[in-house]
């Protein structure tokens, strides 16, 4: 380690090292956190700590007194690999991971979380799966979701369609938590499928103390054997450790940077709640796709050329052009309120219509649904040809018109797919009752 | 009007004007809503209901049977102006009115909306304001909201320092809600105040049964009054008509598309409760400003050429270099989870900072803060000089880089006003817990 002079001997003595859970108390404050490495030319008066918030603070080590909480376990990476034995009266579930934190490492020098498990070490660090069912783990790639691009959707979706061809029960996708809902999305309109497929990731490591990873990976291989043969999101419920939701793949959302119970379903309720595996339908009516029903089938071809662009007070029309010029060809615009934007991108956005090239206009206030119909503003835009993305999260939209572009050619045709309810993403009978669940 | 034949003949023998609110009891459905006229090239097989909802419907009216429910009042735009007596004993209010539904009406012809009203029809319209000030109306535009632009921003501001220069004891601002947040911001970065300035609207017209225009411009007059000396946003706290919020300019949102209760704090909770023109602090020890404490003080300039970005999977550095070229002067990014966005964009945010100009990170999430040490790709960030916009919302992050690029050159001032908190904007102690309320 790097600490030296003073931090290292008040560390030493307090039989503290790097990657223990301390408490620093100092003046009328307690700092807890976990010790981080500091960098080789650090001075010796601070301990670095990582907080729970994720945050690295350096305290001052003058008259402060430490207490040795926990101690610290690096991550298990010199495991020998499982040996895994079938078990036949268990079914077989895959496991795919793409990375991101549930698959994540804490930098004990720079207090950096990267991604570097595989799916193997996944079932190291979580051995309890493996007395639920029978798990074949494959890593496809090994990034954080920040980094996901539409063509490592396609990939998953054809790894998804080959473990589900070759006899998966139920398949779980290990992801990033930023932008899983998109994935998620891509993958509901992707593939048709007689089996669950669960998606599920972490917003704190493994080697956390307060990791959501084991829960969210033992529920959502819990919804893998279950009937629910959609694709789905799993992940913390509430910020205590009891339950998992199931979120529709094409309805939900990541809306806190940092809560375990970041994922929610918009203008609608989750499917169902995962308890210690096992799973409670709470869908009040609205159905869902049972295990077997349809034939599995990939539709896996993507429009790379597709914008999302956010309307904002000083927009003008010129970004609209500028997406025109390059040859993009599709455009959702998150519009604000009903679904507006400001009169000054009109001429641009009939230009799109003359080059036939699809707007879609979603709403940034996330809840409720478009309707161009009430104002002159909406009014106007229905003439200029946008399309309404009813009660469609933008990100949903955005992944839908990709895949729509993918699979028609005509304007017409991309229309009536972008306003056809084809995997949950349109809600047909949709509530003002679910605000802010 | 133009309904004719058997339409015509039905709505005649059950006494229905256009404009009243009825009843059609067909099959085994009702339905529920106000009679719009048709257009004139129309057949004589249906009625156009505007439901509550803001749809307009057509129903076939064969087999159904009509109810009135109320009878509908048009719009009083043939009312004398109001004489206003001063009454010493009152306190002087100003509305300053921009346009927007709380001043709309509907168009009985097509069903659409149009702003309509001056701040004197606004009076007229709600004549019990009078009991409460003396109400000075004044129209600065008319304009739905989705057309505000900054230099409205700048106009509006300008407005509101004369009237609190010329002795208004408070002012309340009659504003479109698709972008008042947008301009809430812009006027608490604008404007130092020793008086209230109280920002409210409405989701439903002054002539529709459910308008909730009263009740917000009742409690914004009330709040005007107040010892609360910021700018906030006052409208409908919950679904029903008991009671409205004040919110903080900085920090409040419009997040469901039709719903009454849509603008909600992010990251803190409101700063009061306004229930019949009288106010209830609930700031729970965070504080806020008394009215008298401050100077009036106007920062008006704005810089217009500020982007404000959303990230998403299939983004690309092109987009980036595209505002650059441009010459934009700032760019305000929404990117996912903890405020990320794919490496590929780095060489791109490395040029911007090259031209000095600054690239401020919020989350697409909306709900926690921006934290860009915690994973690699943050770290990143930083290094290329992305600046954190913290707990910031991206909305309000916009419009402080187009105030903080008006009032200095630097990207180092830019940068350090960016990280200041200046109107209650960064939430120094930001709860975990304020999510989804």
């Amino acid at each position: 380690m790097n600490y030296r002079g003073s931090a290292k001997k008040l560390l030493e003595s307090s039989g503290i090292s790097i990657g223990d859970l301390i408490l620093i108390e100092k003046d009328d404050v307690n700092y807890q956190g976990m010790v981080l490495d500091r960098s080789a030319d650090a001075d010796d008066q601070h301990i670095v700590l990582k907080m729970d918030s994720g945050y690295n603070i350096g305290v001052n080590i003058s008259n402060s007194n430490l207490k040795l909480l926990e101690k610290g376990e690096k991550p298990k990476l010199d495991l020998k690999p499982l040996v895994i034995k079938e078990d036949p009266d268990k079914k077989d579930i895959s496991i795919i991971s793409t990375g991101g934190t549930v698959a994540s490492i804490i930098d004990y020098k720079t207090g950096a979380v990267h991604p570097a498990f595989t799916a193997e070490d996944l079932l190291i660090t979580n051995p309890e799966l493996l007395d639920m069912a029978n798990i074949k783990g494959k890593a496809i790639c090994n990034i954080l979701s920040e980094n996901m691009k539409p063509e490592y959707w396609v990939k998953s979706a054809r790894s998804i369609y080959d473990e589900i061809n070759e006899g998966a029960y139920g398949v779980v996708v290990a992801h990033g938590t930023d932008t899983m809902h998109y994935t998620a999305a891509a993958l509901s309109f992707m593939l048709e499928t007689p089996v669950p497929i669960v998606i599920t990731g972490a917003q704190r490591s493994s080697d956390r103390p307060s990791s959501d990873a084991f829960l969210n990976l033992l529920n959502s291989v819990g919804a893998a054997k279950s009937d629910l043969a959609e694709v789905t999101v799993c992940m913390h419920a509430g910020s205590d450790d009891t339950y998992c939701y199931l979120h529709r793949g094409t309805k939900v959302r990541k809306m806190h940077t940092s809560r375990r119970d970041t994922f929610r379903s918009i203008n609608t309720t989750p499917l169902a709640r995962m308890k210690e595996g096992e799973i409670e339908i709470i869908t009040s009516g609205k159905g869902y796709k049972s295990r077997g029903t349809v034939e599995l089938k990939l539709n896996d071809y993507l429009e790379p050329d597709v914008a999302f662009i956010k309307s904002f007070p000083g927009i003008t029309g010129e970004i609209i052009d500028y997406h025109l010029d390059k040859g993009y060809k599709g455009i959702v615009l998150e519009g604000t309120g009903l679904g507006h934007c400001p009169d000054q991108l009109i001429p641009s956005l009939e230009r799109a219509a003359d080059y036939q090239v699809p707007v879609v206009m979603t709403s940034q206030c996330m809840y409720g649904k478009v309707n161009m119909n009430v104002y002159s503003t909406g009014r106007r835009l229905i003439k200029a040809g946008v399309i309404s993305g009813g009660d469609m999260l933008g990100e949903t939209a955005y992944v839908k018109l990709s895949w729509a572009l993918g699979h028609c050619e005509k304007l017409e045709e991309v229309k009536k797919i972008m306003e056809t309810n084809i995997a949950g993403e349109i809600e047909e009978k949709s509530s003002l009752d679910y605000f802010l669940q």
